[in-house]
C-alpha cells in the first residue's frame, strides 16, 4: 500500500530479477517528541536511519516531529489507521487505550532498565505487550531507555512527607497519582510550557527526564533544588510501534530488519544517555551550582507504599492489565533478590553509599 | 576468499542480476567455551543464527566449540591468520598480545553493563578496542555481558582480610593478580576441571560466572559458600572478533549486517542472563540451601585497593595500554557519579540494603 515502486538500490541491476526484489517501502514515523528533541527525538532519527541502512535503503523512514504531521498525542491512533506506517513514544501515554500500556514504559518502584530488557526480552514481557497493542493493529518494539531518572527541580526543599502536601507539581501518569495520593497536586503540561511554569511559580515542581535532557530545557535556570532518584521513572522504555498491515507487506526479511534495528535502538539509547548524563551531571553541578538533594526516606517509603497501591489498584481494571501486573510484579520480585547480590551490592561495594 | 560460490537464496531469481548479489559467504567462528555451554556457547549460537536471519542466509556461520577446531585460547591465533572468519571468547584472555584488551572484557571494580556499553558505544572505548585489535587483523565487537558476576564459591568463611592469606583460589587474570597481593594463590583452571577440583579440595574457592552458569556446573555440591559481589567482574563483556580480511570482503552492506547482529546479541545475552539468574539463585537458595554470604566491608576495602593498584600497574607496560586505562577511568569517575544518584540511589530506595 505504501510502496512507491522499484527502487534503484545502489548498484544492483534489477532487470529479470522478481518485481518486488529491490522495492522500495517509503514510510512516514511520528513522534511524540519535538523534531530533534536531544535523546529521545535522536533516537527516533537514529531507529529511522538504522532502519535504512540496514535494509540497503528499501525501507526509508521519513521522522516526523511532534504536530508536523499529527498531534504529539495523536501517533497511536495515526499509525493504529495507517496514516503513518511508524510511531516513536512511550507506552504510559496511551493509557487511555489500556492501563495495561503503562507498564511497557515506566512504574513507579518497577524495574530498571537492566531488568526491563530482560523482562521484555526473556521474561515474557515482549508477548503481553504485542496482546495489549494488537486490537490496534500495531506491533510494539521496544526503541529506547532512559535509564533512571531524576527526580525532578523543585523550588523548595521537601524534608518531610508534610512538603508534599499542596504541592503543585508537573508529572504525569501514574506518578502523578502517587503525588496526588500524598496530597500534591499533579499538573499536566506539555514539554513546551514546563519552563515558564516553573519559573512563574505557577507549579512549585516539575520532572523531565535526567541531567542531558532537563538542561537542554533549561530546567535548573527555572529552580533551586534537583531532586534524586526518579522513583516514578526507574528505567523508561521509548517504544516504536508500527502498523501491522504495513509490517506485513514486507517481505519476511525486512520485518526481520525493521524489528531488529529497534533492538539496537533500544541499546544505544541507554548507552548514550548514560554518556550524557555523566557529562551533564557535572556540568550542572560544578559549572552551575545546581544543589543536588536526596528525598528523606521516610519520604520515599511513603511514596513505594503510595506506589505499590496505586499499581495495584490499575491491575483492578480488567483482566488483560491484571495479567500484565501480575508477570511485572513477579519479575520484579526476583530481579530485586538477584540485584540486592548482584548489581546492587556491587555499586554500594564501589563507592558506599554514604548519604542513604 | 572463503565464499563458496552463488547461493540459491530462497525465491530470488539471479539470472541478470550482479554476480555477487546473492554470493554466500561461509563463515566458521571459533569458541573459547564448550559448544551449547548455557549463556556463553548458545550466546555464540544466537550471534551465528542471529547473523544468517538478519542476512537472509548470505553468510552462514558455522559454530565450533573450544578445541573441536582448534583449543580455547587458540581462537584469537586462529581468526588473525584466516584459519576461521570469527571467534567469540572475552578478551582478558588475550593479555598476553596486549594488556591493554582486558579492559574491553573486565576490571575488577571496574564498569557495570550498562557503563561499558556506554563507555564502548558513546564514551571511545569501541575506538580504542579497534586500535588495540588492528595489529592483529582483527576488528571486535562487544556480542554479550554476563552483568554483575558472583565472588565465587568457598569452602570456608571469609570473615577478615586474614583469611584471604594462603586461600588457593581459581580466580584468572587481574582478580586473579588481586588475590595474590592479599596473600592468596591465585590457580588456573579452564572450566572442566574446577568442580572436581573444588570437591576434591585441591583448591579452596573458585569464581565462575553466576547462579545461572554456576548451577550448570555443578558448583553448588563442591562448596558450602556463595559469596557476593563479583569485585573482579562487575559487568564482563563477551566479544566476537573477525577476521579483518574477511570482513572486507563481504559487500559493504552485510558487513554492516554482521557487525548490528553483534549489537543485538550483545544486549540480548544480558536481559537472557538477568532473567535466568533471577530464577537460578532462587532455586540454589530454596532448593539447595546454598549459604549466600557478602564479602564483609573491610575485605572489600582491601582487595578494592589492591585492585586499583594492579590495574594502574597494568598501565604503565605501554603506551597504548595507558591510553586505555586513561579512558576507562575518567569514565567511572563519571559514572560513579551519576550513578550514586540514579541507579544507586534508586536499587537502594527500592529494596534498603539492610546487610551492607
Amino acid at each position: 500500500m505504501k510502496a512507491l515502486g522499484v527502487g534503484a538500490a545502489a548498484g544492483v541491476v534489477a532487470s529479470g530479477a522478481k518485481a518486488d526484489d529491490k522495492k522500495v517501502y517509503k514510510w512516514k514515523m511520528v513522534t511524540t517528541w519535538p523534531k530533534n528533541f536531544p535523546g529521545l527525538g535522536t533516537g527516533a532519527n537514529y531507529l529511522a536511519e538504522l532502519i535504512g541502512k540496514m535494509t540497503n535503503g528499501q525501507v526509508q523512514v521519513k521522522v516526523y516531529g511532534a504536530n508536523e504531521l499529527v498531534g504529539a498525542l495523536e501517533i497511536f491512533d495515526a499509525v493504529s489507521r495507517g496514516t503513518a506506517e511508524m510511531g516513536h513514544g512511550a507506552s504510559y501515554y496511551w493509557k487511555g487505550k489500556s492501563p495495561a500500556a503503562q507498564f511497557f514504559a515506566a512504574v513507579p518502584f518497577g524495574l530498571n532498565a537492566q531488568e526491563m530488557n530482560s523482562w521484555l526480552y526473556h521474561g515474557g514481557g515482549m508477548d503481553l505487550w504485542k496482546e495489549v497493542y494488537a486490537p490496534f493493529g500495531l506491533v510494539p518494539t521496544a526503541a529506547g531507555n532512559t535509564g533512571v531518572q531524576m527526580g525532578g527541580w523543585f523550588n523548595k526543599e521537601i524534608n518531610s512527607v508534610e512538603d508534599l502536601k499542596g504541592l503543585k507539581m508537573r508529572i504525569p501518569g501514574l506518578g502523578g497519582e502517587v503525588i496526588k495520593r500524598a496530597g500534591g497536586t499533579p499538573v499536566l503540561l506539555p514539554g513546551g510550557e514546563i519552563f515558564p511554569s516553573l519559573q512563574s511559580g505557577a507549579i512549585d515542581a516539575t520532572e523531565w527526564v535526567g541531567p542531558y535532557n532537563d538542561m537542554a530545557f533549561g530546567l535548573h535556570k527555572a529552580a533551586k533544588f534537583y531532586y534524586y532518584p526518579g522513583w516514578h521513572e526507574p528505567g523508561t522504555t521509548l517504544e516504536c510501534f508500527i502498523n501491522q498491515k504495513a509490517l506485513e507487506e514486507l517481505p519476511k526479511e525486512l520485518q526481520e530488519l525493521v524489528l531488529n534495528a529497534s533492538r539496537i535502538a533500544n541499546q544505544d539509547m541507554l548507552a548514550e544517555l548514560t554518556a550524557k548524563n555523566n557529562a551533564a551531571l557535572q556540568e550542572l553541578v560544578e559549572k552551575n551550582n545546581v544543589q543536588l538533594r536526596r528525598f528523606p526516606k521516610d519520604v520515599m517509603a511513603e511514596l513505594k507504599r503510595l506506589s505499590d497501591e496505586v499499581v495495584a489498584d490499575e491491575a483492578k481494571l480488567d483482566p488483560v492489565t491484571k495479567k500484565v501486573y501480575d508477570s511485572f510484579v513477579a519479575f520484579r520480585e526476583q530481579a530485586i533478590k538477584w540485584h540486592a547480590v548482584s548489581e546492587q551490592a556491587y555499586l554500594n561495594a564501589r563507592s558506599p553509599d554514604t548519604i542513604g
